[in-house]
């Protein structure tokens, strides 16, 4: 098993130089403590919870980000899509698109990702049970694109609120793919400040650290220089001076827990 | 407060003849019970549980169909769209564009749905709180168009299951909006069949008439005169000769609940 | 099937006129509107939220008051209990015996409060399932005492949060023992207030009328002349002066509910 | 902060023989590996599913046989009381007295064992959140015993099943007191084989893992040579063969996270 992969990087792209700028500083984390990095951001965030959110840079914008950062640092980026055109575009130019949780069953989407060639990451809706996922990853794998993750990213637990269930874990890693845990979706809590989602942003370490303990490859961690001040999901962002350490206590977890990952 | 309206028909549209059919026997059970109707059926169901299921006979000739019972019987039709294309195109035949509960956050789609001039029904997201549908319905009604409908599907309650919060229907009603119960959805159980969604068909006259009670403006209930064999929802699905008697009995409960319909 | 059966009265017992005024109040309004009447009042609160709720009178003090209100108003009187002692010593003053929702799997205060050859209410546990409640009925009736009701009161729905889910009480009732709705604990917030428990008192006639419609037994409701400066359960309880014209409306709904009933 | 402790034995005691030979087993263990130990086993199954399962030796021969389990292995014992007359007698004779998830709001029981001067282990309720804990403990801290822990053994989430949610460790943890993770009734199914509980003993070590990976202060896990054929829990109870494995890695785990524990 190969080190933990981390993808990270801002909710949304706001500028060039602040996407280098964060790239450039988790690249240089990540290679410090050893693990793997993906660089993540979104051009458009099209479900937000009211109208008055922001939703980005669009696409045109965004991407050429993207391929800057990858050009620039070195890395794999990634990003979301939200319908099949946009997976045709954005797939010209990144290296893993992502499938938002809520989308995660629409067929039309799953198949066009699949065809872009790209790493496919599916989010698991929070409507989801982990055992539910080897269907939506099939509609991926019926392109005959294999390059699939699957991620888990909170399951509703009443209203406004999410839990991470530990043990969709392992289960989803019964699929043979590579199964990633996306620690700051886990602890929002949608819709929980009227016009926007809340976060409990302390709690983003206790879902990192739980999870790599059981040897999974990957964690997804959105962060941010000033979480309060971002466009969106600052509430459980978490702050970019913090991201170092954070990503070294996780990589001496992930060393032990590779040495016996928990399989099913 | 007008009688109640039944939105009903078949999960997904099977041929002409089919639609023709179950659309005929169920304006004759409403008109003869004091209800008002509307046609439903899908033309493409986008999101199965698995690439095995049926998706249905596609936008153009399910429109077609459509077009044709609306002329035929004579009664409003509604189906549900996946994105702002199909707004277009269906909102040009349709009276009541619906958006799916999984889609219930894309702001694109609402938008497009608004534009349509159409009457807009929109299904509560299962991980969504009912205090959060206003923010949803300001995304449609910021097109000019207050013609919306808001409708409990049943929120996730563990893995695999539904539950429909009676709160909800009130709670939504606060907007203004007429607010309707669908009541074969809520007793869905997303994914239970392995391959495909199971059911608990005896349920869903208890959400019904729970929901009917409070003086809500609708129902919406699928149907087909043989749920064992329909192409999709069948587990929850009502059969079609339990229909009129349904009706019936909840026009009686319709009555004295719009005699003073629970307000908060 | 027998009209409605409203159990009613003060979530504690605070002092003689106060039960005698509340009881009066109830059975007046239960007998106008044609409803059976039950008082209920608690002569211990013995698992307040924290060790600061007022915990009530006492067991003495409390059966003194419900032996005058039974013989002064002439209805039955229910009472709940903590132990198989407080079985017995109740049980020979009470009609109806109640076993509290947190302990509904008790084995042996089941056993006790069977011994008693009352009514036994046995609530559902907020942990537990509609489908398991046949086990624990199964422990009351092993006695020999087969008078058994069943009450749902709302079900944990993520956190301080309960949901009333409708399907429990036909689910209940294939047992063959009468089912009963507790309005008032269904919109319970559990711990929702720091050291006590909220509530969503404006929701509780919701409850009972979604619940009557299905054609159900008894509606259980706490009701105060001051909710607002009770003792304990405030937040739920319905203002005693709501209480006629509620009882009436639930009547109305009772009597076409009860012409046909929801069977499973 | 000290090693890990690990509360471990039987669900229910079936014999002297069988206590001590699982007692010897994991005193071993955790003294090869550097655990504390602590035993556990029930002399009275008080709240079973059904009133045919199991209920245990009863309370005189149980507290005998830990007794001497204590004398023999030189280990502190822990067992669980169901009302203030057992805390009475089993705090003679135990050094941890355990309050059952059901029964943590009772405030009499809670005061009862705080008296006894034991240490009170409390197991959060499932149909509570951890922010309600304080006042739970502060019941027991009344009394002016403060050595209290903490346990999670998961959430009611829909029917039948529970979530462990990793938030609720640190959460609990902030009381100060220490907390302990309950890695196999989190895997419970309550009630998921009608007239018993089911579990999912495989990710009973997910738990386990996931918790100790934050630095907390315990594990408890039950454990048996033969979990299919125990009296009770056997579908969630760890093999004991497979338990030196599991302390020894818990161990790993739990040495890097008493470097750094999460503190919120």
């Amino acid at each position: 098993d190969r080190p933990l992969t981390v993808i990270a990087g801002p909710c949304q792209l706001e500028s060039r130089d602040h996407a280098m700028m964060i790239a450039k500083e988790m690249a240089r984390a990540c290679d410090q403590a050893g693990a793997q990095f993906i660089f993540k951001a979104s051009y458009d965030k099209a479900n937000r919870t009211s109208l008055k959110g922001k939703r980005g840079l669009g696409i045109e914008a965004g991407l050429k980000i993207l391929e800057e950062v990858r050009a620039e640092i070195g890395c794999p980026v990634l990003t979301d899509i939200h319908d099949a055109e946009q997976a045709r575009i954005a797939g010209a130019v990144v290296d893993v698109i992502q499938i938002p949780a809520f989308l995660c069953r629409q067929t039309d989407l799953l198949l066009a990702a699949g065809d872009t060639g790209c790493v496919v990451n599916i989010k698991k809706g929070q409507f989801l049970a982990p055992w539910d996922m080897p269907n939506v990853a099939d509609k991926v794998a019926s392109t005959g694109n294999e390059n699939i993750l699957l991620t888990e990213r909170g399951t509703s637990f009443g209203y406004n609120t999410l839990v991470a269930d530990m043990r969709g874990l392992p289960e989803m890693a019964k699929t043979g793919y590579p199964v990633i845990m996306d620690a700051t979706h886990s602890v929002q809590q949608p819709g929980g400040q009227g016009g926007s989602s809340g976060g409990q942003r302390e709690f983003a370490p206790v879902m990192a650290r739980a999870a790599v303990s059981l040897g999974i490859a990957g964690v997804f961690i959105e962060t941010h220089e000033a979480p309060d001040t971002a466009p969106s999901d600052g509430p459980n962002m978490i702050p970019l001076n913090q991201m170092p350490k954070l990503v070294q206590t996780l990589m001496e977890f992930d060393r032990i827990a590779k040495d016996d990952p928990i399989r099913l």
